[in-house]
């Protein structure tokens, strides 16, 4: 039976799946993020014993989108130097035989899951972020994919730091203390030296991680009026949404004169639907014929 | 001959012209906003020496663009009390006698006048920002105008507000030293006591407005990803965009490997092409059958 393949391109693991057009996945694997050659080789190895017509790649980055483009199909920014100018769409196509390959970032690639399967269903415009070991944004505007010149990179907007407060500089090292050199999973370890996993609820850490985050989301409201903002990731695991929310509302000040935003704000930021396979299953989603 | 109307509701004067879908004038005038009632009164007085098909207004706000809502078509939570809540397109429909009333936000107005006949011809994912008085934004993305839940208010998101070099804290009534608290030309007159056009080139006051336009710019680019940034407004007459680019540039910290911004930004953040024009223009457009 054919099926289309699906690629969670992650800097920690590839997660990767054969599935069907209605959502569910036959088989999956998760491989740890090694070297490209190594990562690439075992992924081939899972989809080669599955009958693949098109795959879907959903990938860390920044990645290169434009069709035009020389490099379309590299992961090109990243921190990862092994993976830095790595022609990913290039590599699984020759190491799978699979001509048809589908490209975006992995926050596109699962806003795009949410949007069929999950917690995004019906709507045009909406955004879809991660707060994870980093924070990624992607969604669609008015029924598509949010491309434009690129792609979005939310998670390096600046927000208001609260020096005061919270003394770390910030870990990103393209920018500091924007929002994930912040707010990331990777920015609460380096700053209290735990993992956020490890600390508890009552620890200042969550504060501030609300703090900013609702910065980030009133920016994101005010930027883009989406019709709901759904959040996945690692983080969001333990950050407290019956604090996050009305901390959103504050921050808006009454401004924006909107039911979604003053009375049904739980209805219009909320949890990914789909867990940890959001991104494999939009990467399926993405490779649709 | 037959005629479109447009008129730019803005809070300080509302422009209304009659003109045709090709983006001509064939009559212009510029009224001073007074009371409401008198105010659509002589804009009705205007439209009366033409033959109007169709009417676009293209107001100030927020305003509320849900075709579905009982205050549809109304100005919302402005702090200009006697426009708060008030029925501008019910209001001019009716002192008008003109059944087809289009409405959208001042500034979805002027980026669609800039799409049509001006600096963001051919595009269909881009911004639109005026710093003026205040500061507003709009755009499309994937081709149609930005509305998702409602409209953006691009003008009120938070940056970095250097407290040490700029102690002003701000004048936006609902955020204070939101964007537009701190970078409006309000802001400019309430923290130098004189407005910006009274101050030289070196006045400190154009540096620190180059730095905050700069952080929010970075965070629109990072946000939706736009194919350009066109602004105007009358503090962008003072502003140097010689400065401002090469700032948005260092802020972005060369994470978004992409021409546009690292070698084409003077192409990328551009001023506006219409000039006061732009928001009537819209307004036509906006009614365009």
């Amino acid at each position: 039976m054919k099926r289309i393949g699906g690629i969670e391109a992650g800097g920690t693991k590839f997660v990767c799946a054969a599935g069907t057009l209605d959502g569910r996945i036959a088989e999956r694997i998760e491989i740890p993020t090694g070297a490209p050659a190594a990562t690439i080789s075992r992924v081939a190895e899972f989809f080669s014993k599955h009958e693949i017509e098109a795959i879907g790649i959903a990938s860390f980055g920044p990645v290169d989108l434009r069709p035009a483009s020389p490099t379309y199909g590299f992961i090109t920014m990243t921190p990862k130097l092994a993976w830095r100018n790595f022609d990913l769409v290039g590599a699984v196509r020759e190491a799978t035989g699979v001509s048809r390959i589908a490209f975006d970032t992995d926050v596109n690639g699962a806003a795009l899951g949410e949007q069929r399967w999950g917690a995004a269903q019906g709507l045009d415009t909406f955004l879809y972020l991660t707060v994870g070991t980093g924070i990624g944004g992607g969604g669609m505007a008015n029924g598509q994919l949010l491309h434009g010149l690129a792609h979005p990179e939310m998670g390096h907007i600046r927000v208001p730091h609260d020096w005061t407060r919270d003394p770390f500089p910030g870990c990103c090292p393209s920018h500091g203390d924007c929002l994930e050199g912040l707010a990331s999973g990777e920015a609460i370890r380096r700053r209290w030296q735990r993992g956020g996993e490890s600390l508890d609820a009552e620890h200042p850490a969550w504060e501030l991680e609300i703090e900013y985050l609702a910065l980030a989301l009133a920016n994101f409201i005010l930027t883009m009026s989406p019709e709901r903002i759904v959040i996945g990731g690692s983080v969001m695991q333990r950050v407290d949404w019956g604090r996050l929310r009305p901390r959103v509302q504050e921050i808006l000040g009454g401004y924006l004169q909107l039911p979604a935003i003053l009375q049904e704000i739980g209805r219009y930021v909320v949890p990914a639907a789909l867990g940890g396979d959001a991104g494999v299953l939009g990467a399926i989603a993405l490779a649709a014929p």
